[in-house]
Formats: structure tokens, C-alpha cells, sequence
């Protein structure tokens, strides 16, 4: 029996970004645009090069899907943008990978979300956080046990509120690959503020797609890579 | 007489972003969230302490209020996110700042931006290009006998279609305050690719509200700026 190479191709690798009224534009769209350009040759193979890397699929969740926006909900005279969600946590399809960004909008409550996070982490292979993004996760208690970091700029609250995560404060990045909490080995990749995050998604592509992957959609971004995940040019 | 110090407020600066199908995601979320960060306090000024530097408004402008895409049209199977835009290109309000991204979508010809460009750029103080939107800009013709840079991995393209602007290729951006082609001093600042389209923004917010200002955004977005123009990392 022999199966063409097609038929041999890894399945999707699904993605899901956690949106919420007062998210802070960069932490989506930073790490957003390298999967986007990423996703401009894992998900066009050609008959001469089929992709040997996984293609990709996203999905934008929210309560509803009204058009969300990143007013930070306490300051109605900022600058905002709105984008529209394709998918309901309710009707959330199956992910492997989820991104919580973060922003203002993490001073509210979100009860929906945090239950999103609790019930959808046992699925997943990766969660990953940005920033205050960070915060969430710790509410919805998938990071106790694990090594994680946030932003420096909302350092002391954010430790303050969560005490069972391990917080790593000289970090651009963490990865942690340990099985506390008894999940099948979930990695969590959280990084430090909102640009912290693009560093973090060019370091989680390396890892699946390989440097020369991540070399090219640095290129095309011109975006200049902060490569030591446990320095901090913000500490 | 004496005016209350509010009375005295400058006026706010009207900020536009050309949006097109196939824009670069990070072309307008890199420059926006710069703004975003900014427009807390410049917004927001408190009895105490009167914004001394002027507050902003921005429109996100597009052929009509549909939500618009930053799927390249010829690559249909690419991850992409939809926005919504706030004025079409004939509803435009008056403009003080035009901001063009680039991106796949620059491949088309968009006459109707093109000839938009052309109509508002006698009236602007100040047009901003990121990426692959100088060609934009060039095709419009507002950039003849002017220095302006461009993305590099797209750059003799650009160059070859228009012959008429002095590209500058080792820059991260550029600045260029002549009064060539009549017009009455806009300032055109372009910058290489995608991520280069912050450091242009962070230069050019400094260039304004001042180097205290720009470095507090600089630390809530936990930044990385590249601080010399005419450097470029990627040439």
C-alpha cells in the first residue's frame, strides 16, 4: 500500500484567542500577525513542496458575536478599535492552542471566561498568555503550580491575587512543561507586556515549525526577535 | 480676562488609517496601540493636571462600513481578522494625520484609495506610511521629489513603479519636511516593514507630545523601540 504524501500531512493545529470587552490591541494582533504570515505557506501547500509542518486553523472567541472592542471600559474617551469574533465560547470548535491576551479589561470580573479557561484547558497542548492575559489564566486556577510571568507594570497586583503560581519576574517569557495540576502535560507559555508577546509567539512557532520557519516570517515582519525568554529589558 | 486653562487646550489631531482588503494586520495594530496607550491621558486630562499636549481622534477609513478583512485576496486560505471601519472614503471627516499600511492588498489597483490619497493630501499636516503603503502613497504621486523608505522585501518592486520619489533604502524610517510638489509642508514620515511602522510611531509621537510622554508608552507596551531612522537592521 502506498499513500500519497498528502494523506500523510499532520492535521490542523487549531488556535483559539480569548476576547474580551477592553483587550489591548497588540497582545492579540502581535502574535496574531506572525501566524498570519506563518499561515501564508503552512496553509497553501504546493504539489511540489506539501507542507511539512502543520497547517492552521483560528478561531476569535467571545460571548457573543457583536463586534468586540479594546475601549478599556473606564476610559470611554480612548482611542479604540472593534473586531469581529467567529466563534461564541459557547460554541467554541475543539482547540489544541489557546492565547489569552490581556489589557483593562482584565479589572473585570468575566465570570464566562474564566469558566471558559477552566473547562478548555484539560483539551488543549498549549496555553499561552500575554501580559495580563497572565491574570486570567491564574483565576481560573491553571496556572497554580506552574512557572508563568506578566506584565511589570501591574507586577505586585497581579502576584498579590494569585500566590499558587510560581511568578518568574525577570522573564520575557516562560515555558513551563511540567503535569501539575494533574493535566496530561499542557505547556503554558506566558510572557511579560503586550510586545513580550510577539516574542513569545516567534519562540512557540520555532519550537513546532522550526527556526528557518520563524527566521522567515521574521523577515517578512522586519520585527527585531528578543531571543532570551528569561531576560528582561523591563524589569 | 482670564481664561480658564481648558479654554486654552490645543485642538485635537484628526487621525485617519486607510483600510483596504488585505491590509497588514500589524502595519495598523503596531501604530494604533502606540496611539491607543497614548490617548489614555491625552484623552483623559484631569482637573489637576490639563493635558498640555493635544488629545486625538481617529477614523478608520474604508470603501464602506463593511467589515474589512486582512485576507490576501490571493492567498484564500490564510488566517485573517476582520474590522469594522468607522467613516467610508466620501464620509471622511477633516484629517490632520493620514496613516497607510501595507500589505498583500497593495497588489490591487484601489483606484477609489488611490484618488482619495490624491484628494486629502493638500490638507494634511502629517502623512504616515507603513510598509508597502509608500507604494500606495508613491502611486498617488504625493511622494515625487520626496525621501521616503519602504519595506525590504518588496522593495524593487516598489522602487522600479515609482521612479520619481527618492527611496531611501538603509532606513528603519524617514522624514521628510520639504515643501516639494507645492504642497504646503506636509511632513511625510514612512518606515520600512510591518513592525518598523511602531518605531516610526513612537518617533513620531515623541516628535510631538515629547520624549516623557512617548517613554511612558513605551513601557506600557513593553517596547523594544529601534531609535535610529536611518539604521536599518533588515537591508
Amino acid at each position: 500500500m502506498t499513500d500519497s504524501p498528502t494523506t500523510t500531512s499532520p492535521p490542523p493545529l487549531r488556535i483559539g484567542v480569548l476576547l474580551f470587552p477592553g483587550f489591548q490591541a497588540l497582545d492579540v494582533f502581535g502574535p496574531l500577525d506572525v501566524l498570519n504570515v506563518l499561515s501564508w505557506s503552512t496553509n497553501t501547500p504546493s504539489p511540489t513542496s506539501p507542507s511539512p509542518t502543520p497547517p492552521i486553523s483560528l478561531a476569535l472567541l467571545s460571548t457573543t458575536l457583536t463586534p468586540i472592542s479594546t475601549l478599556p471600559p473606564s476610559l470611554p474617551n480612548a482611542l479604540s478599535q472593534s473586531i469581529l469574533p467567529t466563534a461564541t465560547l459557547t460554541s467554541s470548535p475543539p482547540l489544541d492552542v489557546l492565547l489569552i491576551p490581556g489589557g483593562w479589561g482584565t479589572r473585570a470580573p468575566l465570570p464566562e471566561h474564566i469558566e471558559y479557561i477552566r473547562s478548555v484547558y484539560p483539551s488543549l497542548k498549549y496555553l499561552l498568555t500575554v501580559c495580563t492575559g497572565g491574570k486570567l489564566a491564574a483565576r481560573a486556577g491553571v496556572l497554580d503550580g506552574k512557572r508563568a510571568t506578566t506584565n511589570k507594570n501591574d507586577w505586585e497586583g497581579v502576584v498579590r491575587d494569585a500566590p499558587g503560581v510560581e511568578w518568574v519576574r525577570e522573564a520575557r517569557w516562560v515555558v513551563d512543561k511540567s503535569t501539575a495540576k494533574g493535566d496530561s502535560g499542557v505547556e503554558v507559555w506566558s510572557s511579560a507586556g503586550v510586545s513580550a508577546g510577539v516574542d513569545l509567539m516567534f519562540a512557540w512557532v520555532e519550537s513546532i515549525w522550526g527556526e528557518e520557519v520563524a527566521g522567515r516570517v521574521e523577515r517578512v515582519l522586519e520585527f527585531r526577535r528578543w531571543r532570551e525568554g528569561e531576560r528582561d529589558p523591563f524589569v
